[in-house]
């Protein structure tokens, strides 16, 4: 067993680098990435970092010099003998030969494209270009980076003892919420901790937690070196970053309407049963679903990640229920800003109605608020987007504005092309 | 930094036994065993194991042979060079060799007489015979052995997890505690907690624990291996097996009546200073006061063990008013039943008028209530005590009937001849 707050007090960083496998990411990327590989190969696209949360200064916080030295170790990784008979060997989602021997000979191969790096207003602006299958494994590796050096900048601060009391806390209370998740009937929750994670070994831990304390309510992490290593399910399907690229790519308004459909219909002809998971909000989810062709009723179920989660839901039942389809044969992903109170609150409303499951992120690996002073290890909104396509913004409305991103001209039209009226602004917590 | 619960689920009991040396003991036991060993060495006594708390049945937790496994170890120590040293070259309360060569030179080739191990009624009757000097020091090493073995029992059914959480969750628990102790303005504690602690190392991370968070106000620990290894004050100075031995041996009412100051006048030979503290409470800390020499009046504190702590001060106030001492330069040192808020409420009351210490017992070193099911860790009131001298029985009234001992009939002589009337009686938690 790790012993976490000897390992940080220790600082032998050179012995838990941040990212130690290039699976050290979530499966929806590798299936994402198969899937690009398939069908968009040899676009051109530029992925950003943005810090939602301007109040933490990352550029004051992280030495330059360290952050490049992860980041310079990231790209020195390539898939090893025992991670690729795992990706092609392993059964996911009940099937063998999730990933394609094509893809497979490639991803062996593949080493990290170069990143650009500046500080800027006490930023980090860390930039990624290249072509989309390598530069979209950036994404989560480079959050989990920033993340963890801002972590480890304030632990460096701390006596051993004060490591050991913190890491006791912590894990106190993550138990706490694994303990009153016990008591939700039917539960069905996974880990989908690993970009915004305290750290490597904390979400590690955080999994043997999940796993002790729930049983097969917990259904597996999101993170495949974890799940790899602790052979538990590899759970994820696919994020915004798909149709925000085949958005920018769309030649003018009905190419853009058509483009979100595009995308599932590509996934479509991929995978089948629990992977067919609907993520509506990226230009709206009602005018999404209004519009959507009737073979998209038929999928297994929707991933709900920004706006009111209740309200999305209430709109896929009434959704499916105007496609003359059963909700109750449905699943609903809620995977927006989780901790436990809202886990129970949307349980108790929905089990019975839908078949419910929660993908648990930061609040899962990342819940250090309260523990150090000055709340410095509180969770931060970080994200590392898509923002070009062939040179071309990319553009993200969601279901909340504060998590819109794009130029200003370019969200209008898109709201215009999708549809979207008013929303109701929401705090992004993580 | 020693991982707790690693070390707790390896199990390898043999690296980790529970009493791993001679003077992992309370200081206060050295000084008395010098003491008698000067002025009463060839006394014959008992001491007896005594489970105040019945509902709690040893004999069906722990493991005859385990036990008897522990006890043998016990009796195969010896003092090492290193430990010779650090009592014969340290400075005890600011004085160099507080212990005599002669007391040295027999301590050195001392060894723990056998004892008599039987079971009865779900519980261990456990009696050492012989002299005094050396059945004495059976004391606190049988209470660690006993208190800890069952604790390993209850350990030994949990998951390797779930004793992370366990130990997560103590040391939680007890920074907890720490952290509200650092509002009290002046404190002054000491670690008192060797017989009842729950283990050794968790001993050790609770003065840890404790330096670190109050620096100077934590003055020391009662054990002395955990005083030498982390360069710390030993402190203690005598207990009750001395007036009740000394009162054992009495021919007649009035050697009886005596007995109690024989002790101390004995003491006061051998100590001045911060060693010179009455423990009052014997055969009645009321009786005890008013019937004291003068010469008593001028000694340096008192300690309350039983009864209402705040009512046990304020009659040594009143007794030093009467006896023309200046309270506030007296030292009162309160160390029964102790936990945060009776420390917060004794200082509050105290500070200005004495000078006020606190000798932190089992609510420092086993506060494990509430962290296992059935509360199988809650610490229990278990103590070892000289129950005859010369085949005669020892008595004990102390301020509190609960804690009472001896046959019924000298009792009721000793409450006649030290004049005890109606007690309060109070619950005995640990």
């Amino acid at each position: 067993m790790v012993d976490i707050a000897t390992r940080v007090w220790n600082h032998k960083w050179k012995i838990d680098p941040i990212v130690r496998s290039l699976i050290d990411t979530d499966f929806y990327k590798l299936l994402m990435c198969q899937s690009v590989f398939r069908n968009r190969p040899d676009t051109t696209v530029t992925f950003s970092l943005i810090n939602r949360t301007s109040t933490v200064r990352l550029a004051e916080l992280i030495d330059e010099g360290e952050l490049r030295e992860q980041l310079d170790h990231i790209r020195s990784l390539s898939l090893t003998r025992g991670e690729s008979t795992w990706m092609r060997g392993n059964t996911f989602y009940g099937k063998r030969q999730m990933f394609t021997p094509a893809f497979m000979d490639w991803f062996e191969g593949v080493r990290l494209p170069p990143y650009e790096l500046e500080k800027k207003d006490g930023q980090y602006e860390l930039t990624f270009e290249g072509k989309w299958p390598e530069v979209m494994l950036w994404e989560i590796p480079a959050l989990a980076v920033l993340m963890e050096l801002r972590g480890r900048a304030v632990l460096s601060a701390m006596g051993r003892f004060e490591l050991q009391v913190l890491y006791a806390r912590a894990m106190t209370k993550l138990w706490e919420k694994v303990e009153r998740l016990r008591h939700v009937e039917g539960l069905r929750i996974a880990d989908f901790g690993t970009r915004r994670r305290h750290s490597f070994l904390w979400q590690d831990w955080a999994v043997q937690a999940m796993l002790e304390g729930l049983g097969p309510s917990f259904i597996g992490t999101s993170n495949c070196l974890i799940a790899k290593n602790r052979d538990l399910e590899a759970i994820g399907t696919n994020a915004h970053e798909l149709p925000m690229v085949y958005a920018a790519l769309a030649e003018g308004d009905a190419a853009l309407a058509r483009a979100p459909y595009d995308v599932l219909s590509d996934w479509h002809e991929e995978h089948d049963g629990n992977l067919r998971i609907i993520l509506p909000d990226t230009y709206g989810t009602e005018g999404f679903l209004a519009r959507a062709p009737d073979w998209l009723a038929g999928w297994t179920g929707i991933r709900i990640d920004s706006g009111d989660p209740a309200e999305g839901a209430e709109t896929a039942i009434r959704w499916w229920q105007a496609r003359g389809e059963d909700p109750r044969q449905k699943l609903v992903i809620f995977s927006d800003g989780l901790d436990v109170e809202r886990i129970e609150e949307l349980s108790a409303r929905f089990s019975g109605r839908v078949k419910v499951s929660f993908g648990w992120g930061t609040l899962l690996t990342n819940d250090f608020r309260g523990l150090a002073p000055g709340d410095a290890l509180a969770p931060f909104s970080l994200v590392c987007k898509a923002v070009a396509a062939e040179g071309r913004p990319t553009v993200k409305l969601s279901d909340n504005p504060r998590k819109a991103m794009g130029p200003e001209g370019e969200i209008a039209r898109y709201k215009r092309v999708f549809g979207v009226g008013e929303q109701v602004v929401r705090e992004v917590v993580v």
